[in-house]
This record gives C-alpha cells, sequence and structure tokens, in this order.
C-alpha cells in the first residue's frame, strides 16, 4: 500500500479526500495534517463543536469509526518524507507556502489554484490529457525537487473541459460560448455562500471564476513543449452564475468547431471519448466517462450528479446550434466535489502511479 | 374611463389584470369572464376551493373586496361590444376560438401566443416597436375587424429584446447568443413546475422556449412594410432553463454588434435608451428604462425583480466580451409576471390609448 | 420465488415498487399493471412523454433496462390468482374498487388508504405491531377472501409510531403533541406541491393528514381483540406543514409518559427497540431499527433520510420537557418515500410471508 | 425633530434601522456609527466590498442616495448626550460594553439580548406590555443613569408573545407547547445559514433560542413589581427549528388555557387585542395589531409576512386541541426583521416618546 497523507483534513474537501481514500485499494490513510489550531487532538475531537458537541462532517456518508481515532498532524512541520504521496485541500495562500515544502520530498496533488499557472506544472484531467505528466520531469529538473506539484484544476472547468475534449481532438473547436449555473457547495463553507443570497435567487457572478475557466480550459487543452504548455488557441466567453443547487455544476456551451459536424459524430465523439483511459481500469475511474442523454430534460443536477459515483460527466440537448454554421450547442453537468474536486485528484493519482511518478 | 373586461379572470394572469387595472387611471374593470364552469358565480365565490374554503388567489397581494362581488360572466358568450378594451389571459386553444370573435368588435390585448407569428399581428413591447402598432390597419383590413389582436410576447423574450434593442438601433447585433434562467411562475399553475422536479435543482429544458424566444425578437426589432414584418436578420443561438426561483427571468447574453463599441457606449445607450417612450408618462411605465448596474454582483431576481414595480429591465455585468471582436456580455433581469406578462400588456394599452387605437 | 404483481406501476409509488422489488432475494416482478391508457404498451413506452420522448421516472436511479420490456397489463381486468402477493400504489377510490377484487384471490399490500380504517383490516408497521397480522385471519373469515387486504400507514404516521412504540411498550404515554415538517415528496406528482407555492414558504396545512395520524397511532399501537382493534387510549395534538424539503418527514414530538422516565432510560428504550424484529435478518430491513442522535444539529432530511438505505428511524434532540413533568422532547425523521411508502410495504410483505401469510 | 444615532449601522440590523427611521416623522438620523474598521469613511463607502466594489446593503430597498454620503463614527467614542436616543443593532458582546456606556446620558433601545434578562431592564414589545416601560424608572434609580437600555424581545419571541397575550389576558394560559420554523435571515451574515446546510434541509436546533423564548416569554406577559417583573407562571415546551425560508417565522402553537374557550371567543379575544394601541397611530404601528385567517392554508410566511409592512401578526388554523380539554391550537407568523427587529424597536421608541421616556 501506499501511504497517504492529507493536508486540511479537517476542512470540507480534506473530508471528501478521507472518503475518497478510506477504502483505496492503492493509497492508505497514514496521516492526517490541519492547522496548528487542531493538531494533537484526534481527528474525532478536532471536528467536533466546542460549544454543542456536534460533528462538522460536510462531506456526506460519516467516515469508519477508526479514522476519528487518528492523530492530527501539524501541516506545519508535517514530515513530508514519511508519505508516497500528499493530498491537499488547503487554501491558494497556504498552499503558496507548505506544497512547495513538501514537494521537496513528495508528490503533491493539490485542489489549490496556487501553481496551476505555472509553466511546470500540469493541470491533470484524467483521461484528458495525461501526457501533461511530463511536465514533472521539467519541473523536477527545475525545482530540484524529489516530489513535484499537481494541481486539479478549477471545479467549473472540469466538465466544460472534458465535454470540449472530444470535440477539440476530433473537429477542432474555434470558439466556445458557456454559462455556467453553479452549485453553492463549489464556494465550500469559509465565505460560503450565504442562504439569505441564494435562496430564490441566482448570483450572476463568482470572482476570478470566468478567468480562471478560460485559462485553464486553454492549458489542459494545449500541447506541452519543451519549456512547458503551448495553450489551445480557442476563444472562449464564459459567465459563471450561483444558483440554489447543492451539488453539481451545470454549464450551458456552444462550441463552434473548426469543420462542419453533424450530431452524430458530435455524440459519437463524445460517447468514445476516454475509452482507452476508462479501460486502464483505475480504482476509481468513472465507467462511462462521457454520458450522453437523448432526454431533452437531462441533464439535471439533482437526477444525474451522481452518475458513475459523481465521476462520469454527463451530456444532454446536444443540438445544431442556430447562430453558427459550425456550432453546436449542448448542457453539460459535472460533479464538482467528486470529479470537480477530491475524488477528481484521487483519480488523477490514481493515473500518475499508473505512470510511475507515484509510488 | 374606458371599458375593461378580463377573460380568464380566474387565472393567475387574470388576477395579474386584476391587480394591474383596479386602481387604473383611464381603464375600469367592467366585466370579469371565465369558463363555463364559473360563470353565474360572484369573483370571489368562483376563487374559492370547494373543499376547504381556500381563496386560491396567486397574483400577490389581494385585490379590494369589491371586485371579489362581480359576478363571472361566460367568455364563450361574452358581448365584446360592451368594450373599450379586452384583456386575454387565456390558454393559447382558446386563444384561438374566443380572441377572434372578440376582435371583430373589440381591440383585444392577450397574452397567449396564438396569434403572435401571424403576418398582420404585432408583437408590441410600448418603448420598443410602438410602431409596429400600424400592423393594426393592415389586420383590421384584411379581417375586416373593427377591433384587433395584439398579443403580447413570451416573458423570456421581453428582457432580452429590451436589452437589445438600443444595441441594435445604435450599433447594429449580427450575432446573439443568449442562456436563460428562468422563474417558476413563468410556467404558470396548470402544468406548472412541480417542487419536486425544481427543488434542488436546474432543469434544462423548456419546450418551445427557444423557438419563440427566436422568432420573437426578430419579429419585434423588425420592420414594419406593406405586408407585414421584415423580420430583423440577427443570429440567434438560445437554450432557456429553468431554476429555483420565484419570480425574475434572469439571462445571460452574449451580443455582437456590426461595429466595434465601447463598454461605456453601450452603457449609455442603454440607459439613454426608452427616454422618449418614459417622458409619455403613461401610467404603467417605468421611470427609467432600462437600469445599468456597476455592482458585478447584480442583476438578482429577488434583489432587482420588482425595481419600478417590476416594469423596469436591469442589467449588470455588462463587459467587453473575450471570445468576439464585437461582442458585449451582460445579465440581464425582466419580471416575468409584471413587465413579462399582464402589466405589460396593460402598458401597451395604454401606449394604443395614446395613439388612437383603442378609445 | 413469490411472484409479485405491482398495480399502479407507472406513477411514484409503483416506480418505486419497481426498486424495491426488482433485486428482491424472494420476489420476482411477474406483473406491471396500469391504468387502461397504459395497458399493452411496454412498460418503458408507458412511461414516456409522448411530446418529448423524455421517460417520466421519477423514483431515483433507473431500474434495469429488462424492467422496460415488461408489457403493462390492465389493472381492471388483472388475473390476480397468477400472483403469490400484489403491491398496490393507487389513489384511494381506485383502491376501494380493485383492491377487494384481487383480495378474493391474493394477498395484497397497498399503500392506499382505503381500507387503513376498517376494523378487519391491519395496519402493519413490521417491527412494531406484527402482531397485528393476526387481523388477516378476521379478514379472511369475515369477508369470505382467500387473500387479504394490509395497508401500509400514512407516511406521516411512520416515524412518529415508531418513536413512539418504545415509550408506549415500557413506560406508558398518555398525550402526544406532534408538529411535522414535511417534504413534497409525500404529495405525490397529481395534485402535488408547485414550486411556486413553497419555495421561499412553509404552507401550514395539508388537508385530512392530522386526522389520519390520530387514527393511524392509536390503531397501531394498540391491541387486537376478537373483533378488530382496541385503539391505544393516547390523546394526540397534530399539526401537520409542508416545507421545501424533497424527502424525509421531520416531527417535533412531545411525548408525556405515564410514569417518570431519564432521558437515559428513553433513549435506550428506543435504541433497543426492534432488536429481535431486526435479527430476523428480512431482506430489506433496518440494521438499527432506531438510530438516536446525540449531536443537537441531527436529525437533519438532507443528511440521515438515507440512514440505512431510508429504513431507519433517526431520532434527535431527545430531552426532558420543560412544562410537563413525565414529558420527553424529541424530533424524529423518517424517509417518506422508503420506510414510509413502498419499500415499508415490501418489507411488510416479508413479515407477512415469515409468518406464513404470503406464499 | 428626534436626534437619533444608529450604532451598528453597517451590519443588517444596522441597514434596517437606516430604513425605518430615514422617512420618520419624528426621528431624525443625526448619526451612524460603527466599528473603528469602519470609521471616519462615507457610510456608501464603509459599505462597499473593497474587492469587487459591490454595495453590501442588506436589508431591501437602497436608501435614499444621500445617506451613503454621512459619515460613520467610531461607536466605542461616540459622544451619547448629543441624542435623544441611540438604536443599537450589535452583537451582545459589544452591548455589554458599548450600550451602558451610551445610557448614562441617553436612552438606548437594542436588539442584543446583553440585558434583556436583567430585573430592572424592561423587554418591550409595544402594544402587549406597555406598562414595563415603568422599569426604565427603577433602572435609572439603581444605576444613577439619565438614560436607559430597553432591549426588544428575541426575534422568535415576539410573534408568540403577541398571540398568546390575549389569551394570558382574558382567558388565562397554563401551558405552551410551541415548534418554530424560523427564517435564515434570522440568524443574520455573521455566522448565518450556510446555504449548503439548509438547501433541501430542516436543521432542528439553534443554539440558546428555547431557553430565550421560554424566559422572555415569561418576563414580556410577567407583572411589574417593586423590584422588577414577577415572571408569568406559564409551562413553556419550545423546539426552535430552521427551515428554508429567507424572512418569516413561523410558529405552531398549542396554548392550554385556564379555563374553556371557544374558538370563536379565542379569535375574538385576538382580533380585538391591541385596538387601544393601534388608536394611538404610533407612526410605525400596524393597523391591525393581529390578524387571523378563516383559510387554512394561511399564514404563509411569503404570502403574509409583509401584512401591514411586516407589523402586523398573523394567525391561522385556530381550533380545538384534540388532546387537551382548554386546548387550543394555531400557526402563527411574524416578520422577524420587521416587528421582530428594527422597526419593532423603533416602534418601542415610539411608544416611549408618547408615555415621555424619550425626548
Amino acid at each position: 500500500m501506499l501511504q497517504a497523507a492529507i493536508v486540511g483534513a479537517t476542512g470540507i474537501v480534506g473530508q471528501q479526500f478521507v472518503l475518497a481514500l478510506q477504502h483505496h485499494p492503492w493509497f492508505r490513510i497514514a496521516a492526517l495534517a490541519a492547522s496548528r489550531r487542531s493538531a494533537g487532538r484526534k481527528y474525532g475531537e478536532a471536528l467536533r463543536d466546542p460549544a454543542t458537541g456536534s460533528l462538522r462532517w460536510y462531506a456526506g456518508p460519516l467516515p469508519d469509526k477508526t479514522i476519528f481515532d487518528l492523530p492530527v498532524e501539524d501541516a506545519e512541520t508535517l514530515a513530508a518524507s514519511r508519505f508516497d504521496v500528499i493530498f491537499t485541500g488547503i487554501e491558494s495562500d497556504a498552499a503558496k507556502v507548505l506544497e512547495p515544502q513538501y514537494a521537496k520530498s513528495c508528490p503533491v496533488l493539490s485542489t489549490a489554484s496556487a501553481f496551476r499557472y505555472e509553466d511546470d506544472v500540469p493541470v491533470l484531467i484524467p483521461g484528458v490529457n495525461d501526457d501533461h505528466a511530463r511536465l514533472i520531469e521539467q519541473q523536477r529538473q527545475q525545482r530540484g525537487w524529489q516530489g513535484f506539484i499537481a494541481p486539479n484544476p478549477n471545479c467549473t472547468t472540469v466538465g466544460l473541459v472534458i465535454s470540449l475534449a472530444p470535440l477539440v481532438k476530433i473537429f477542432g473547436v474555434d470558439t466556445v460560448v458557456m454559462t455556467s449555473l453553479q452549485a453553492v457547495s463549489g464556494a465550500g463553507r469559509n465565505g460560503g455562500v450565504l442562504s439569505l443570497d441564494i435562496i430564490d435567487n441566482v448570483i450572476p457572478y463568482i470572482p476570478k471564476e470566468e478567468d480562471k475557466v478560460r485559462r485553464e480550459v486553454c492549458k489542459i487543452l494545449g500541447q506541452v513543449t519543451a519549456t512547458g504548455v503551448e495553450p489551445l488557441p480557442v476563444r472562449i466567453s464564459a459567465t459563471c452564475t450561483r444558483v440554489p443547487v447543492m451539488d453539481g455544476h451545470t454549464a450551458s456551451v456552444l462550441a463552434v468547431t473548426s469543420r462542419q459536424v453533424s450530431i452524430a459524430e458530435a455524440r459519437q465523439a463524445m460517447e468514445h471519448f476516454g475509452r482507452e483511459f476508462v479501460e486502464l481500469g483505475l480504482p476509481s475511474s468513472p465507467h462511462q466517462f462521457i454520458v450522453v442523454h437523448d432526454d431533452p430534460y437531462r441533464p439535471q443536477p439533482r437526477l444525474d450528479r451522481d452518475t458513475d459515483d459523481g465521476m462520469a460527466t454527463v451530456v444532454g440537448r446536444l443540438r445544431a446550434d442556430t447562430a453558427f454554421d459550425h456550432g453546436l450547442q449542448y448542457v453539460v453537468l459535472s460533479h464538482n466535489t467528486k470529479m470537480g474536486a477530491a475524488k477528481g485528484t484521487v483519480l488523477a493519482a490514481e493515473l500518475l502511479v499508473h505512470k510511475g511518478y507515484i509510488g
């Protein structure tokens, strides 16, 4: 078994890492780390509200009770070399300090945006840009690390990129216009969306989100070169909104392809996409990478977000656009706290084990 | 005072007509009509649930109690010639039969889609295409009617058209890509959205809505000719979704203009738009036709839908698009059951009084 | 395998029966029946919206595809004698006609209220009043049926009765004051709760619900006699409300016991309750009959309704009442469409197999 | 005009005070104060999010623009003697320090709980316990203050007390069992309810709320004595829950009266209650103190919370209880951020002006 540490273990992403790793066939949760405030206590104690005794478990079903007996270590003094991989679910500011420190001796898989836009850092979506793992070698060489940092993308980027990837690879895509309808869980708990801001409402703006989407889509679908990634030259128009939905980011997408594409071809491209990756049989992999619905009322976040335990990308309303000659329209749904966060990051770690970068 | 009848008075749109007309300075509610089932009873009795005695009033604050004492007449046998104007809030199938019957002798302002797409029928948005009222003359001549039919547009069309109109008129618009996030009240009560379909959810499809939006935008912004309306040759891509919001349709819009337009110019065009119309001082008119917010978090349906009692169109997030050279992006909000339905129709009637077509 | 028919198979309860029975170790879905309108078509076809092709599947995850190929039979002409058990999920009016017809030759387990209040009809909650199954013999004898009718209780009754049962049996209960906060799925789809009635709202009334709760609690917890059931003489005050929750009925309960009871005793009584039933190991049985939380923030419908796949009853906030000497207060949660409907009815069928009344 | 200061002006309650006072016929907003962080800036600037420029206005419609130009003063150094009354909307910890400091020279009307339970401090609900204003004299004498502190009750207490008051005064009430369904705005913005905790959910616990309700009901309905208030000896059982509603606290109430009361008598008692108070014609007073609905589906928070601009208490489902001989059941609704907070406090100030304690 590979020894894994979870840093930021008391937060919502950290808890999702616990759920994604606790019965994992390859990884063993060898350590939980958090800020000094929680360090030294048992995990179950650190999660408890001192006033009410309430267990602050936000991530779905409770994990095995044995997890709650694990001691919480201090993230600042964690001895990274003890582990085969470290999963971090921390804020960007903390990530800037801690992740390079860990990466000197250990692979770091991160949900923070701190290093996503650096030239030698891959933003991996397993099944989409697996070859970007090669950047790890550049990164190690340039930074003199034994380990590396591999962040996952923003949760809003994930479903969009996965649905665009087959179109880009087979037909070429020149232009994308996207409006997202994002779930509240994407905002987490610190600074999360207050109920009095979102009940009976839509918030038409999510700070920095549209810029992240544009940059990450181009990088993830770009080509690895000797000095980093040559971004895909696709023009992207993005509007990101928040809606009263718990989990599951929906996006309305218009993709203008480089050549005429029939709906049947587009559908086939999506349904076939990721087959080789799925055949790797990685433990957290979806069985069908992209699920395409005929029913015009799908995908719906409540009905479809848990397809393949939240690891499938679900597409519907695939149709010829009425404004652009080569335009395709569709709606895509991705589970923002599963494929779009901790569990997607674990899938990336599995791929890196398969490729020999971890373990 | 002009004598007005409300047909479909027991329904949700009919109730909105009651509220919009009950203290109107020009119109007097002279009759309420509904299906034979309700006819012969007092309005207040017809609205009462026989099982529980509950008053089925769906349209906001209660009207004056005297309204409830009015008798409900049978819509099928209503003597249209008694009225100066008839407002109909009925299903399309009923409208196809009843509205021509009324129009023989009386102006009919309708929220039904039954006649929207006929050549000699104007789809009026007061302040936007007031000159389309001229079609009424074609209609009367061709059909030999003393009255006429003037339907309002689909509620989703209204905010989109109003926000596009200044751009079309000043700069020209070639292409529009729009995704709507529509409120549940748009679906009404018959066949309305069930709570178990929309709580914690988005429904990515509204039957026929996208097609209506495309046709109506082109017609409303088109040019009146000798034989009807020459539609505006704008290419429109529309995706209409339903979100868990009570009232207020939000749309994310990308408009590609015919020439380079700065954000300042676009903003000024929107803010100046409708000034002449507002200066007419029609009783139901907004004071500011389009309100433009700087705050990137606006418009929000719950905070902004009641601007100017739901008659203003509210725009925010106006910005240069990142995908198209002449692209403008913005978010627009319109109150679907006020400017987008009964009260907007009353405003149209006021315009037609002003122009001499009614009264 | 026992041969089971599902009547009302196209409705929401019928679909839940399909899910509860499709991989059942004892029952085989031998027939699906519905109204004449659906009869003669394949199940998958009967579920399809003719206008959009959308599959109207409301009950959660899709069943196996082979289910969709089953033919739908006409409920009115269904040959009941072909089956070992018939599960009905139909409206009360239809149940009054069809269920006696089936019961002549076959056991009928029903979610309809049509026969709940008849003297010789048991309202079974497995684990609570298993001995009421004896009424089946009275029923058969009086009515001359080979089969019988055994309805489940109202979904609001279920969690209340289960939480009261240990208190009644060990300490005695004189008085109960209960306010429910009920989920919208309890109202089903025909006449279900419209979103424009419940978003940002509470509806403080559910027709007939409070009366059902009072009658059913007294009957279920009563004693079987030679001529029916002697109801438990407990005084019940009930207020039933609807809240914007999808699934899971919550109730705030005050129970005044016949003697002084400590919180520790009450808790132990609840946690021990149903142990013998659970040890029967029936296929749909929960593993812990009543789960009691210490965390004062629990139970919450979204977090706790799926405990033991919706078959456990979840209690929290157990505390001494501040108004009554022997008062106990607590909050109870039960999954209204699982333990409270189809799956609870399947559990009752399992108990009746175990007791020899079916098969 | 009386000179009024608002302390905590940037918070949600402070903003509600601004709306309640800006066009007030008796009070003039003479100063806005907040923490040192905001002091020295214009109000409009202090409200602006530095990152996005968004105006953090939470309290409904925007106030007049001139308000935004007022300077924000430092609450710690505010010269209280400049004002005729100070309204505070601050946290309890700050209130403990600041309010006694202000009260030395100025009347303080507070929404904080800091002093509610002190013997010489009245918890006023205008129209209910106006005679408690006499405690101000005890308070001034004992503490040697020229001013005084008069806090309003907890928002959950308000509707309950108002609906109980006529029953207590006319018939006597021995026991109350209450379950609240509270809106999210009651939790404010600091530590407010996160959307991911309440969408599709109920939270069955609000820390300290039930204890506050019990203590405050007994105090408010108690008798003033020479040394404070003799609490009403009513036994109260309270369960406070949070539901996905924006504004308006609903409570299901069972009141056991001291003698037999018919529903007609109870209804008349409620409808007549507060008539004398209403006839005072205070500027913020409701026109009907308690509105009683026959419609069993009322009150509903979304439909009824704004009755008389949120100052009326709305009762429905008044019926004989089925468990207690002298039991009355009903549902009561009160607007938690209007009558239950800032505007209710302004009404209390108006009463104290009328009685000569202010001005």
